[in-house]
């Protein structure tokens, strides 16, 4: 990778010219900051463009002058991918003025949003138009559009709907040259050569910058039930879900496992929160079906869970009888990650495996890392994907500073484990590049190659997001 | 892309000592052809492998050699992307004997499948564990998986399961390089890095060999119906899709759209098929639900088809009772493009649309294609999908060949309408060496630019499949 150059004062100077005023500006501290404030960024200025063609220049221009370009959505991403503290000082482009929602067709299930449209807006427009954006997750106020798809992201119900990847029909994007890819279809099926879209699609910034995406819409489903069922173990979540799922075929849009551990933190640093257990169960699953209207989906979870207690997969339930119970359930399952952030992990891993060996690795894991000291584990997530929030916690009493020693060898030992039983050491946050060395490990090296040589290809002048996802 | 070599006895006879024993042989006639007969083919031999060691063997020796590659499956393809007849004459690569399934997961609803698993085959193990592997289409008795991927084919439940790029979760491929890339998970989410595997998929063995696939089963359907409906015109086959949708969500499984002229050309070469009509209708749907076990889905057809009547888009249907008249109602769908065969198309297209410029299309290009003479229009296919077999015939007592010199012509008027109105050119079929000179015609410059990068920084010597996708 060639030399880079800082986005500095003349090169600033030259590309203003070349823009609507105030499209440049002194970086924020948002900018160059990411939430766990892990990785200290800075930038010679943001630029906060209001069109593509806008978008092309400032490329263009980052591209002849060698001037690294560090693509900005919502911020919101936990793997350092939208902020460098590397010299030179790239200049950060952030999409946030590009936030309208360009279409929408009921009719076909579409709509075409620009880049910085908040994903919230997004949901909220199709559910005016009576259709559901089904991409879901917990920064859903403030990520972007544009950031959801450069990172794929993922989320609650990826086991029904798929991840941003599987949302998104197409793409405009500007390539690293400062070319406009107009690629804004709304097709279903679209046969024409090399998938361009789905390279940019989690590519994190570093092929390219994504300006405004064509989306998939679903029906809304016509009636939803939700519970919290107690279950015996991992197994038996397992046949909870492959029970439900013939039974309910997509219609079970939600299946996550929780664990005693979470239900603990939550009575420790929330404790305003109600606690829906007389006893925490070691293991429980939040499971939602989604089906036609004029079904019956709170018989059919209260038929899946007598079914489950006779086959001694369940021991209790909690299904909520409206709206409000709903809220309640989910809420519970929200409120974990904001108390294992108030507990403060040693280590957190956002881990996948094939479902069926997930039982084997939460048993094995836990002896291991019983091993190496009195960790706390909170082992939890979206177990209809087969993915795991991995997180290791001080037992009672200490801070994860007094367990820093242990943080290498935890991660160590669970990423060596997880990638052993077939999976994967980055379900749905990326690469970034907290996990760019990881990726150097771990990936198999023919597919690094090509990963490499295509970076070559499309940006020969590395200036798109360097040092994410590749490191060299 | 540098200079071939063609695969001569000497480089054959070098390679042959590099492999067991009849792996290499001579072509025989169905490796050089294609089901057309439209794009007359050689090769210097064609190897057939038993293992995927030995397939990068093969690709090892022609990067070396500099010799051109065609990975060959089923050899259904319908644009030539499977034979040559350039020179310098190639080695076929046939994956015929890697037809293993490797494994199965019922309870992960996922299976392993080497590059020469017939679909047939695959459905047929899926079914036998009580799953359904949904890629579904008219050669699946005869392509196989690697074949499939590798040209990411869709057919008649994409509405519902997506095409076969949707259905892949992993692959196994040997890249250009003669490298193996082992990427056969089995993983839901794993969001580490650029997407090889959607790269490869539709990238027609152009950029490498697919040796083997992990691939997403589904739970069976628990209830299935099927309807034939006659509707008003194509806006009222939209509207009575939307309905389904809205009430039946994912379980609309299938929605094909039939004209007139496909019954009228059953009845004339094929009329041992009993017609469904006393009066043929312009426009009919064909329509299939699979929903939950327990539920009702010839009563959901009946009420759509009562609905539709009173909204004044359905005039007539036919709802089939049991599994014997949905065979039969599928029957007639199937047997359509036998009977075009039959008359022999002056030209064929294989195009989407966005779903709600579809009935525009179809009224202006019937308008624009009557002024250029007596032809006689079939467009029918995957409407669910926007996706339009739109063939074009001679009138009754002429053959193709009395009109071969309106095919130009009438190709231009579907091409160019179709890229008006945001549609593409190949929906299902891809691009081969058919549509190479379109794709460089309708593709977005920047598009096409970065596919040639891409080509070029894989494939840096150009052995694989030449002249497929891109020309040059």
């Amino acid at each position: 990778m060639s030399r880079l150059n800082p986005a500095s004062g003349s090169f600033l100077e030259k590309l203003s010219g070349l823009l609507p005023p105030d499209t440049l500006t002194p970086p924020e501290p948002h900018h160059i900051t990411e939430p766990r404030g892990l990785f200290p960024g800075h930038a010679g200025a943001v630029a906060r463009p209001r069109t593509t063609e806008d978008v092309a220049r400032i490329v263009h221009a980052c591209h002849a002058g060698r001037v690294p370009v560090i693509p900005f959505g919502g911020g919101t991403g936990l793997v350092g991918g939208q902020v460098t503290g590397e010299a030179p000082a790239p200049l950060v482009l952030s999409m946030e003025r590009m936030n309208r929602v360009r279409g929408l067709w009921p009719e076909e299930n579409v709509a075409q949003a620009e880049a910085g449209v908040i994903l919230a807006d997004l949901r909220a427009a199709a559910a005016a138009a009576g259709r559901l954006f089904p991409l879901s997750l917990a920064s859903e106020g403030t990520c972007r559009i544009g950031g959801n798809l450069a990172t794929n992201a993922g989320g609650i119900n990826v086991l029904r709907y798929g991840n941003a990847r599987a949302l998104c029909l197409g793409l405009e994007a500007v390539l690293p040259d400062g070319r406009i890819w107009n690629g804004l279809s709304r097709l279903r099926k679209d046969n024409t050569g090399y998938d361009l879209k789905d390279l940019l699609i989690g590519s994190e910034g570093t092929l390219g910058v994504i300006t405004a995406a064509s989306l998939a819409l679903v029906p809304q489903p016509g009636a939803t039930a939700t519970a919290l069922i107690a279950v015996r173990d991992p197994a038996a979540a397992l046949s909870l879900l492959s029970l439900a799922r013939d039974r309910a075929g997509e219609g079970v849009s939600a299946f996550e496992l929780l664990h005693r551990t979470g239900f603990e933190f939550l009575a420790e640093t929330l404790p305003d929160i109600r606690q829906p257990w007389p006893a925490i169960p070691d293991w429980s699953v939040l499971i939602e079906l989604g089906l036609n209207a004029g079904t019956d989906p709170v018989g059919q979870i209260a038929a899946l869970f007598h079914d489950a207690a006779e086959a001694g997969w369940a021991q209790d339930g909690i299904i909520a009888q409206n709206a409000r119970q709903q809220k309640d359930l989910w809420g519970l399952r929200e409120a974990i990650p904001e108390a294992n952030r108030r507990i403060g992990p040693v280590a957190s891993h956002d881990i996948s495996l094939p479902l069926s060996v997930i039982p084997d690795f939460l048993t094995a894991m836990a002896t291991e890392l019983a091993a190496l000291g009195p960790l706390r584990i909170n082992g939890f997530g979206h177990l209809g994907d087969g993915n795991l929030h991995y997180n290791v916690f001080p037992p009672k009493g200490k801070n994860r500073d007094d367990m820093a020693h242990l943080r290498a060898q935890v991660s160590d030992a669970v990423y060596a484990r997880t990638v052993a039983m077939g999976g994967s050491i980055s379900a749905e946050h990326g690469i970034g590049r907290a996990k760019a060395a990881l990726l150097e490990r771990f990936a198999d090296p023919a597919r690094l190659g090509a990963m490499r040589a295509i970076k070559a290809a499309l940006d020969p002048r590395g200036i798109m997001n360097p040092g994410a996802v590749l490191r060299r």
